[in-house]
């Protein structure tokens, strides 16, 4: 099967898959565990389905080490419709949620909260481009807050929170873990709520994977939309309507994944060996590649960097693409280039790049 | 490829759908039209995507005959949330909006709207357990309603529409075309708004079609949640974020297929003759079938029937899984039997329920 041509993906989301989870799923599409349907053929109601994503869920709960008391939930919209849901669900009215603005998707969440009530920004990196998290002491938070949100891996200025911020007592924190999801271990404990789109880390497109401590849930007012109400999505386990089953079933061949390769543990190392990878070679360019974000804040997963000039970076990836490396142009918000490297670009994905980045400068520098 | 083995499929959503379009999908799960990235892997913002979901768009675009002051969408979060949707974007502040119920699902959509504004019920064929679409005298109409809701085909109660309601002069018709999109030809003139969940008709769970007319766009209101404003949508053209890229992708394929298949005029006449044989196994049974709806209001689409008794009802379910005939059960909310017989649904298929049901009569008559 795998003669067919791959090509290394380096997109930001959606993003590389394991090519041994592709493989699964090709082959069983026509016939999920000899059912005689695909797994898009299913009723989401039927006794496969069920096994599908109470199995895993169940893989998600071993890999992440969450507690009884948190539900976890596989949800639609994008993390952009929870940035609404959260302040809709977890903001009593009248009271205000404290946001940490550290990038572009933060500024999305602080964004959609304003527009249903009171919001505060505890930090904001904006005019320094977001090129690095807060310090502790910058950190003025109102203790009364009904929540902080905090976006624990900025894709697009790639900086990534290396420990939880210490909140005052009794606020939860709540976070948007889209793009470093599944990528380390984390102390689930910490947080009040976790949500991530699945498209980086987890799966395809099409499902969000929410994980909601009990109590929050007691915070959800009346009469919400339905399909905007985690309490009821909590106790209709995710099957209140028809869910995106395939991409569900996808996620779940991921953990399955994830546990094989060793967890979360083991899928860290080899994480930050590859992000350790092309750090090295921006730090060892002389100033040739920049990276965005000051070292200390640095995303293992995504990697923003600059060239001296745009013509420079568009040759970078007109020449990338030649060598089959796909997906290294920045965020049109910012422009630049950047390497994505999720769970499931490989090792030897990213030593291409490595060795493409300081063949480019030889010839370019 | 087509050893595998595969069952007939009466599922009522997710629902079968046709071979050679999961072939297809099968054979480029790993690398896209050669591009050395399986469709889940992709950017959504790349040409390749951007191929798929246009031609998705101009495909359905040509099958339904949808004019260019019309948006189409790709969208998440089920009919369910744009029962919800609809009325938050298109119903005025202060404003009515009438609702034709005739089943669970405008029953459902009447409840969402009611949670955020004014309704009012113009029909409620519950009293009658949702056998019958009203007749003309019966509908009176606001002739002020902000617009006028139907489900234009019950999935759980089996009344399908046959022509459109006549509203009041300038009241705009919107429709939950969710299980029998794409089944028959549509004058979408006649409506200001169709959507469809996928999993019925058009492709797998996780995505619904929006067909909005432009002049309802001007009736979105400020400051609605992002992910829940139609007009931000439209003008992204779905692409605000990360859209449901493979529910997209299948979607296309089952297009292609209807356009091969000689389009909506020859998909339509198929399913009538699917309809019929089951409708007349019913019809000649001398009553041991009974069908649920009255005969003017059957649906091509999901026909519920029962049996003399639950012990009955429970041995046809069992026999019937036997024989690889899958789905057959009636909605766990009102019992009995369904049968659904979508575009995907192969004739041999409905010739071999029929041809159970009448051997199961023979035998248990």
């Amino acid at each position: 099967m795998t003669s067919v041509k791959r090509v290394h993906n380096f997109n930001a989301g959606p993003s590389a898959m394991p090519l041994s989870v592709l493989e699964k799923a090709q082959a069983e599409l026509l016939s999920f565990n000899g059912c005689g349907m695909s797994v898009m053929e299913m009723s989401h109601r039927s006794k496969e389905f069920e096994g599908i994503i109470k199995t895993a869920e169940a893989d998600l709960r071993e890999l992440m080490g969450i507690p009884a008391n948190y539900k976890v939930m596989f949800l639609q919209g994008g993390a952009s419709l929870h940035f609404a849901m959260e302040a809709m669900n977890f903001r009593p009215a009248g009271a205000s949620a404290d946001y940490i603005v550290t990038g572009a998707w933060s500024k999305a969440a602080i964004k959609e909260a304003a527009k249903l009530g009171t919001t505060n920004v505890v930090f904001n990196g904006e005019a320094e481009k977001f090129n690095r998290l807060p310090a502790a002491g910058e950190l003025n938070f109102d203790p009364k807050a009904a929540y902080v949100h905090i976006c624990h891996n900025e894709t697009i200025h790639g900086v990534e929170f290396k420990s939880e911020p210490v909140l005052p007592a009794g606020v939860p924190l709540f976070c948007d873990m889209s793009s470093d999801f599944v990528s380390q271990p984390i102390d689930v404990t910490k947080y009040a709520m976790i949500y991530a789109g699945a498209q980086k880390n987890a799966g395809p497109a099409g499902v969000v994977i929410a994980i909601v401590r009990d109590d929050m849930l007691e915070r959800v007012p009346a009469n919400l939309p339905t399909m905007l109400d985690y309490k009821v999505m909590a106790e209709k386990e995710s099957l209140y309507n028809t869910p995106p089953c395939w991409s569900i079933y996808m996620c779940g061949l991921v953990f399955q994944w994830l546990k094989e390769l060793g967890g979360l543990e083991a899928m860290y190392k080899i994480d930050q060996q590859k992000a350790k990878m092309i750090y090295d070679v921006i730090d060892k360019s002389g100033g040739y590649y920049r990276g965005h974000a000051v070292p200390e804040s640095r995303s293992i997963m995504n990697i923003p960097f600059r060239l001296a000039s745009e013509e420079l970076e568009d040759l970078f990836v007109k020449e990338s693409k030649k060598a089959d490396l796909i997906g290294l142009k920045g965020h049109r918000s910012v422009g630049g280039l950047r390497a994505s490297l999720y769970n499931a670009v490989p090792l030897e994905s990213v030593k291409a790049l490595a060795d493409f980045m300081v063949e480019f400068q030889k010839k370019n520098g």
